[in-house]
């Protein structure tokens, strides 16, 4: 049996989905042979300890009950002073300068603490940097749930098409806004509506700036660009317009085409091209997915073109990437 | 740089393929730390070796020229003779007893060499004797390109998603079928004149029936369902109707509904579910894809449902494939 000590940083929906996906698939994960206890679960307003493994699902009630934590610590201070083998980062993104994630995750790193995280925000400003302090402390550092929810794009990129050299990657990489179009284009009704629906719903969030102008979709290319293309570019480097100027006309005239209207995202390594832009896409393609899936097709030297495709969003998925990574550092390091 | 020698037994179109991209990835593969030597190519008619790496292109064009191989040699022979790591075995497919790649595998795998395959007739009567063989000798096996060709459909699963509980499989497998249909559906034409404009082409075999009527795809339903599903069942366990009996006219009908019909192999593991059948599907679903490609919905617990699709056969495709499991025994093994 492998066993790890895991602290969760940061308990949103994504902390609180993850410690429940932990503690409800324990016996499957340990008929694979893995024991993972959770020993921290830290937040801004403090942190639950216990080195033999919380009560995720009494902590949890607790903090429905609107109860604070028990200690009132941060997370750098339970870097250094918390016997753990594996921190997970996932609080909110922020791409301007990546904290308080980027904080956690080079400290973490520094200390010979391995790292998953879901947070875009400190590989999209200091990807090489984040590297690099990972190889020189001998860890690693996971990012699959970074991009796409549950697609385990990044981990089949670096290790089944690892033999491939990859050319081009696009797709779409932004649920909420998927949602926004496909309902724009099958109910004909126009942005600002759909959006409140989709904000009432808990699809979107109160601020989904970062979403219908293309920003999450930029800095999503921009970790695909660094990690699976071997290029150096920053957000800076992607031309980006999101879909706030789409009408329901625009739809009815794709539709006249075959078409309907799609944000994508595209990076070609040939002229170091991003770009996040609406685009016509036929009804018979794969990019036509409607709802808040996510779907990204990559185009190699040998496999051709490979599509893939699954729900972008939502804590339980999102699980399922964090997931993978938690077991492939359990693997190589615990 | 790590270093494998390998053996590639069967020199048709995927034999071939394989050791052509071998050659021409040769400088990628070593930036990425691999130096892979061709050290034995076998077919039906002899062998060619070189314990310092054979020189393919100059084999290739012998064998273009009509030439004998160079060594009055069968792959049996060579296995405990010749120094190797990787015996790569892409022989024709017996789904009757598996031979002659089941036997080329076994001895590989008693005398201590890994093997990777695209070979589906071993796995499919053998799956059970041919992974407790590769343990017992401590070995590793890979057959990611039995099924879906360039499709890192095994190893996605077993690797990203082992957090994932696989419920069911559903998908296109086979693309030559799925062509005719294709082809029947656009061009209002009968279902023989297509497959014989197939045939032409290259896309199907001289005798198409495995693929034609279900039993390429049945084969691959029972290689899934054992090695992803934790399931334990034999080709007779699937329930297989081919496209033989489709028309025009049936065509025409699904096309009144919004629909299209495709061969589609699904496994479900509740109720032990295997079956092979034309089906309806709307044109707005992802299983909809034309051509020759193959896809693959994957449902899992955690993750839901993930779809993933690209050329489903091909040489330098199945390469891809074929490359992936070389490198990973490389990584865990030499």
């Amino acid at each position: 049996m492998k066993t790890a000590k895991i602290s969760i940083v940061g308990f949103g929906s994504i902390g609180a989905g993850l410690a429940t996906e932990i503690a409800k698939k324990k016996d499957f994960l340990k008929i694979k042979g893995y024991d993972l206890k959770v020993v921290t679960i830290v937040d801004a307003d403090g942190a639950e300890i216990d080195e033999d493994g919380l009560n995720i699902k009494s902590i949890i009630e607790k903090r429905e009950r609107g109860e604070d934590f028990s200690y009132a610590k941060g997370a750098l201070d339970l870097i250094g002073e918390i016997d753990q083998d594996i921190l997970v980062e996932c609080t909110p993104s922020n791409i301007r300068n990546g904290n308080p994630g980027l904080n956690h995750i080079l400290t973490a790193l520094k200390n010979g603490v391995n790292v998953v995280t879901s947070n875009k925000g400190p590989l999209v400003v200091a990807y090489k940097r984040i590297m690099e302090t990972a190889k020189k402390n001998n860890v690693s550092i996971g990012y699959e749930a970074t991009v796409g929810g549950a697609i385990p794009l990044i981990n089949l990129v670096k290790g089944n098409l690892r033999a491939d050299d990859i050319v081009a990657i696009k797709g779409i990489l932004n649920g909420t806004s998927n949602y926004i179009l496909t309902k724009m284009h099958a109910e004909k009704r126009d942005y600002e509506e759909i959006l409140l629906e989709a904000k009432e719903l808990g699809i979107a969030e109160t601020d989904a700036s970062y979403d219908v102008e293309g920003i999450d979709t930029a800095s999503k290319l921009v970790i695909l660009a660094n990690s699976l293309m071997g290029m150096d570019v920053k957000y800076e480097d992607v031309e980006v317009e999101g879909i706030t100027r789409i009408t329901p006309e625009s739809l009815d005239l794709a539709d006249e085409l075959g078409c309907t209207i799609k944000l994508i995202g595209e990076v070609e390594r040939e002229g170091k091209r991003l770009k996040v832009s609406p685009k016509l896409v036929p009804y018979d393609r794969p990019l036509s997915v409607g709802g808040t899936l996510n779907i990204v097709l990559i185009k190699t030297d040998v496999a051709g073109e490979v599509t893939i495709s699954g729900k972008g969003a939502g804590p339980k998925e999102t699980s399922s990437a964090l997931l993978s990574d938690i077991l492939n550092i359990v693997d190589e390091r615990c």
